[in-house]
């Protein structure tokens, strides 16, 4: 029996984007959004919310900014069921820089940030609110903090008109058991709030760390196209709609953007279960010493790697 | 806190095996064996013990059939604490070609039956017994079997002397509910017997499978270096050695091993989470559709391979 009140949020542009520099073709992006669109996901992030003054066209692709002419090339006005998302990083984003959602083909805006950040998250999410987005807050790396500053935290949050947070994984360094106590906190702290999980997989737990969320009563769960995202990747939205019974989600518009458009580019970018990453998830490290490593000449030597990393036998 | 009576048997041979019939050098089987001495691992399945007459030698290699010569080639006497397992398929081995195990170097033979095999391997398990090895019966296939004949089997089982069984997801479609409810029927059916879990991947839950079999209490574990396997592959050893906390163990020994001859190997032999195989554990079926399909010029073809094999959206 499936759990009506969940829903599906496919971040594969914004998260696999965080491998290629956003710098996807317009013809890649239309496809996972049809196909987000066939299969009846609820929500697609298309990628993150950032002002022109923080970051380079040079460098990065349009969905590193998701500016209104941009997206709309791509979805028209999006006359479909699926909502849009845009991620936006605390001090990378002025306020003014987004407009009213009634101006915008964004219906969402999920504000992420550390924990140290979190009175300017819950300021930041408030004002998106007021212009009338959806909004979250996803807190990222928890996994290293200090139970009492993630507890003060969650209150801070819990006072605040911010209706939807996310338990996020970010180093993909979490057994089930760890979900589990940080769902049922997040619960306990943030009575009313809708909670969210998002999971990489470093050691082959995405999939099940969002079972076992689902389990816990969180609704709202982020996947991507063939686990496509930063460096282990993230829980595969195939598989996770394979495992979901709810009758609104179709399986084959998703197979068939992996087969056309998302396998066909794990040829040019790495992403999946690689051992430098499964190496610092055991290690509850951030993943940049695997990304680094992976993009070296030396990245089939684990082994050296992991001796740098650690002295951990 | 460690368990300290658990026990993890790499058989990345034995089920690695089934990708390229066996046919692996002496070089990357002792490889695969001193890593596993030198990781502290538990046992090693180095292979099938099957009579000469009921397989060719020009089609299958010595890992087929686990020949004592073939057997010492690689490892000596075994001087080490490493235990050496042969897996057998009832009707493909007769009896009287199982040495007494005095005169082996194998410690170990695990029955593997169907669920109507159940009489046959009880009696080719406890001539085992008499014979001096240790003994287990690996019942495969349970996913498709109704729940009176497993019980019935189960029964069978519990009045004979072989003191391990195992849980296996053979077709890796269960998730951790069916795992959790399968282990705790075998307990309930088998009292006094030591439990097992032997995982396949093909919807990424084969570790998380076997993390919850492990709280379950089972404790005979299952997994293969970088997850070597037919078709999706099984639980990989690496992640496996990186949670279990018992100081026994070494993850390097392991990283070096897949380093230099299992990562290599995957440049020829294609194991792991791929779609078909998605399909096939999602759909409750036999992988070998998958394997063929896999094997066919169409096999980045699996829309067409989801339609061939259901009407499943």
């Amino acid at each position: 029996m499936y759990r009506k009140e969940i829903k599906v949020l496919d971040c594969t542009i914004r998260d696999g984007g965080l491998m290629n520099k956003w710098q996807f073709s317009d013809e890649f992006v239309r496809a996972v959004y049809l196909a987000c669109v066939e299969a009846g996901i609820d929500y697609m992030e298309i990628g993150y919310k950032s002002s022109e003054s923080a970051f380079s066209r040079d460098e990065v692709g349009p969905w590193k900014f998701c500016d209104e002419g941009d997206l709309r090339r791509i979805v028209g006005n999006n006359d479909t069921p699926l909502k849009l998302s845009a991620m936006a990083d605390i001090g990378r984003i002025d306020p003014d820089d987004i407009a009213p959602s009634k101006d915008s083909v964004l219906d969402m805006i999920r504000v992420a940030c550390y924990v140290h950040q979190v009175d300017k998250a819950i300021a930041l999410a408030e004002t998106c609110l007021d212009k009338g987005y959806e909004v979250s807050i996803n807190l990222m790396a928890v996994s290293k903090v200090a139970e009492i500053d993630l507890d003060e935290a969650l209150q801070d949050i819990s006072l605040s008109r911010v209706p939807i947070v996310y338990v996020v994984d970010s180093f993909g360094s979490m057994y089930s058991e760890k979900i589990q106590h940080l769902v049922q906190k997040y619960q306990k702290a943030l009575p009313g709030k809708t909670l969210g999980i998002h999971a990489h997989n470093n050691m082959q737990l995405a999939m099940s760390n969002t079972i076992t969320a689902i389990m816990e009563d969180c609704l709202m769960l982020d996947a991507t196209l063939l686990g496509m995202g930063r460096g282990a990747g993230n829980c595969p939205m195939e598989i996770l709609i394979a495992f979901l019974k709810n009758p609104k989600f179709r399986l084959l518009p998703l197979l068939d953007v992996i087969q056309n458009h998302i396998q066909p580019l794990q040829k040019d970018i790495d992403w999946g279960y690689h051992i430098p990453y499964l190496i610092t998830g055991a290690l509850n490290e951030h993943p940049r010493s695997a990304l680094k490593w992976m993009a070296s000449e030396n990245k089939d030597d684990f082994v050296t790697f992991m001796k740098e990393m650690h002295d951990y036998e």
